[in-house]
């Protein structure tokens, strides 16, 4: 697992989204979400996965401990702590003995790096520093372990007082360490400073432990501070780092660390260095939104390489241009990393865009299809009353079935009625709104009454109460995301509001739209078109299996 | 306006939001949206700022309309289009007209570099391409006017072919471009590649123009798609760029542009570079903080500089190791850019703040005073449960006037109910909700209806029917402004909804906030707010005149 001489492009990937990722405020891991994230990353093939702190929290410990029994085939799953405590043997300190415990290959320890934070924070001398450092891994390595050294505050260190922080990495490589970790704790230096002192960090080894058999190699660690940390990475493995410390999304405190799923592509695609296989590589997008899922945070759709958007065109001509050759709009082929192209539907796109985006669905369409015109023209109709069909791909998916009378509604809207009083009670009750839904299916009318918090909550729950007779599997649907826009905001309240709306039925989501002068109109609109296109989707779902089995 | 060769550590700030920044998926601006952005980047001190593209659509045409009656004193607004099409003299391509028209000094066009998109995109001969761009560049300067010559897909370009890619900015120079823009349209090169090929670019200036009186120079425009963006301009500024083309907070299509709120406190504070004003960077967080409300995008909490997480401490030893010497856990002094350190859960809000901040509304408070822990505790409080006073500080200035007691309230509000029917007639109809409202002021109770469009409209009617009788002056009043806010939107419609209002009595406007899990609730705080506010600015100015005449 130690980097192979042989390879001079080979980077080591160390995962830390299990550990400085879920530092991010927000997050919070059960022992189960640790254990799915864990299995994710290795199937995805990252070398070396840190599992968390043994001894410094339960979740951490029993994640070992589940490891234990459970051992993964292809990945070194690494323990991480600190140095031992002041004027202490290393076998008395409780904290080295949890990483012994944790019964890992590899483990990662962290000192001090800057002569500032050894007397100031750490109040110890600049010897005593040493010493732990020195005797922390030695222990470790004793008990044959594999030791990575992490030096803390490295660059704010060097900057300070480079001969010091030259002697406490010394001093770990005097222990036995076989890989150094730069970290940019506070996450303020530059790429270009990152590079020059690793630069000279390299030079340092070569010069200072040429004797050594195998030499010591350098491992980057960045936070995005300065909103460069992925650039720092970059140069810290050109200046000869071999091993690259990041996570999942850039997750982690503050500003977040280095985000792979920039870092990995940026190294593969574009430097040249070997990472991943190129078919894991594939799984990029994949893993970075189940990842983001299990941590319960909405997506990045921004995001460089894996976001939804990462890939977005729009406007015909542009569309043209890029199907007949990626390469003059696409930094990389989508497809490299799992992502796909998409066409954003808007005013601007003509045939080509809805063309795309049939294919897309899976719609039989052709160029000179009647039904052609019929949709362009519904979308800028649509669009000019404020309609957006960029985030409300199944309201848009429904407007082209429609079109190609491939759809037949599954139920018609009568009309509802929403009640809000409070002039009775407190003005802030817990439940004020009640709606009454009007709706027919399947030849037959309904009449139905919900109350809830809000209005818009009430009118979905009427609207499910009511259709739910004609369709049990309206059940498993729910509502996943609520969006509002008021559109010309200057008219006040009077103003178009725009809402968007995303349900799921546990296995897949998808976006519906309403516009209008009310918001609770648009808000039942969006709904509705929510339950419908699950409808279909289910019924087409069943259409597929009866079709397989006769 | 044009760089001072006597200072060469002088970067000027361009900042696309307005015209690449809306671009990004999900943003879509008004008249009104973007003049108020471009007073805020204004006074926020960017020296060049780019409206749009005028012409090219309605909002953009009459952004510049408006620019000509009320011009900006001390900022550049720059007018962005292209070269002229194929085959045609420049005086009579219509966008290069357009651009003439908006009337400003100076105007960015872009060109074709790259041969692959000449050829295949543009389909004219490479010869007519640089006529294109000399031709358009020239026509404009024999007009007047300043020109920054964009060369889209610079980088690309370059790389394929770097003699045809310069012989285009040869003809921009020829033509009397003043500033070279080196774009990276698609985002795929890496920042040490962005430096290289500045540093080429800035040699062949001064071996090819050293003849020039002033020699053009460099600009950088980098998008986020390898998410190197920031670090890209960094680089092209320590290769010669000084200009640098970015958007606050990052945004733009696909993965965005380069963020400005993290390149100017970059260039600034760590690489000794000259762009604002100390005092003027200090305006960055509350800038940043502002434009994504207008945009209506929820602020990022951990982006690098202006995030509400950048400057967060997690327990107690870290915290009082941070008070002690905030150089050990800070890249730099949070204030600096206007941002607070942030201590674990606590609002962002603590004493100096709130000091400030009743400074700047002119009311006398103390350090010492007992209402300031009040104060502070009632915006703990409210935080927690989803307010926000960045953008409602009306809100705010109430909140600070009541624990003061030097404020009574003008009426109390007894409740309301609010009916919306639709059960009986049409779903589309024009009036569909009725509010009713019981409110009581100057010892009277009142009880009103009103029916509007909207349940929102209908509500702040009634509202003002029913106060008008106690307080005439409301007639003066109303909503220029509403937004919506879903916080916690994972949770479907049942999630707690932000609501803020801004209003105007012609003269002035504040803002002010409401937060429910019912949106009508939510709405009605804040219309109430607005009007107890404005009715508070009407006596206080009566009472300062009757002071000013007795």
């Amino acid at each position: 697992m130690s980097n192979d001489p042989s390879n001079d492009r080979k980077v080591l990937i160390y995962d830390t989204t299990l550990r400085d990722g879920i530092q991010r405020h927000g997050i919070s891991c059960t022992l189960a979400d640790k254990i799915k994230i864990l299995r994710r990353l290795a199937g995805f093939g990252i070398p070396f996965i840190e599992g968390g702190w043994p001894g410094a929290n339960t979740v951490d410990t029993q994640l070992f401990e589940y490891l234990k029994e459970n051992p993964l085939a292809h990945t070194q799953i690494v323990a991480f702590g600190s140095t031992r405590r002041p004027h202490q043997a290393a076998s008395e300190n409780p904290t080295l003995k949890a990483l012994l415990e944790a019964n890992t290959q590899w483990l990662t320890i962290f000192g001090k790096s800057w002569d500032l934070h050894v007397t100031d924070a750490l109040k110890v001398s600049l010897e005593e520093n040493l010493a732990m450092i020195q005797d922390s891994v030695e222990f470790l390595r004793a008990n044959g372990r594999h030791v990575i050294y992490d030096a803390e505050h490295w660059f704010d260190g060097y900057k300070a007082n480079p001969e010091y922080a030259l002697a406490t990495l010394n001093a770990a490589v005097l222990g036995g360490a076989e890989w150094l970790v730069l970290c940019d704790t506070n996450g303020g230096t530059l790429p270009k400073q990152v590079e020059a002192i690793t630069t000279a960090v390299n030079a340092w080894i070569q010069t200072h432990h040429s004797d050594l058999e195998t030499l010591p190699q350098i491992v980057i660690h960045t936070h995005n501070d300065s909103g460069t940390a992925v650039a720092s990475a970059l140069c810290a493995i050109d200046a000869g780092a071999r091993m690259v410390h990041g996570t999942i999304n850039g997750y982690g405190e503050r500003c977040g660390n280095a985000d792979l799923c920039s870092v990995i592509p940026d190294l593969q695609l574009k430097m040249g260095y070997d990472c991943l296989a190129l078919k894991q590589l594939q799984t990029l997008t994949e893993t970075s939104r189940y990842i983001s899922e299990i941590v319960n945070l909405a997506a990045d759709d921004h995001a460089p390489y894996v976001g939804r958007s990462a890939f977005a065109h729009k406007g015909g001509i542009h569309i043209s241009a890029v199907e007949r050759n990626p390469k003059t709009y696409e930094h990389i082929e989508p497809k490299e990393i799992g992502n796909n192209r998409r066409i954003v539907v808007s005013s601007s796109s003509g045939a080509s865009t809805v063309l795309a985006k049939a294919k897309n669905y899976g719609i039989n369409l052709e160029k000179g299809d009647p039904a052609m015109k019929e949709i362009i023209n519904a979308v800028k109709e649509l669009e000019s009353k404020g309609y957006q069909f960029e985030a409300a791909e199944a309201s848009f998916e429904l407007l082209m079935l429609k079109a190609l009378e491939k759809y037949t509604p599954f139920f018609q809207l009568r009309g509802f009625e929403v009640t809000y009083d409070v002039l009775q009670s407190d003005v802030q009750c817990n439940i004020g709104a009640r709606a009454t839904i009007k709706a027919s299916g399947k030849g037959e009318d309904v009449l139905e009454v919900a109350e809830c918090m809000g209005p818009v909550s009430a009118l979905d729950k009427a609207l499910r109460k009511a259709l739910i007779r004609f369709f049990p599997i309206i059940e498993t649907f729910y509502l996943t995301d609520y969006k509002v826009r008021i559109l010309n905001s200057e008219a006040g309240t009077a103003a178009k509001i725009r809402v968007l709306v995303e349900s799921s039925n546990g296995q897949q989501r998808w976006s519906t739209i309403g516009v209008s002068v009310n918001i609770l109109e648009a808000s039942y609109q969006a709904v509705a078109a929510g339950i419908d296109y699950g409808l279909y989707q289910a019924t087409s779902a069943q259409k597929e299996q009866v079709a397989a089995v006769s």
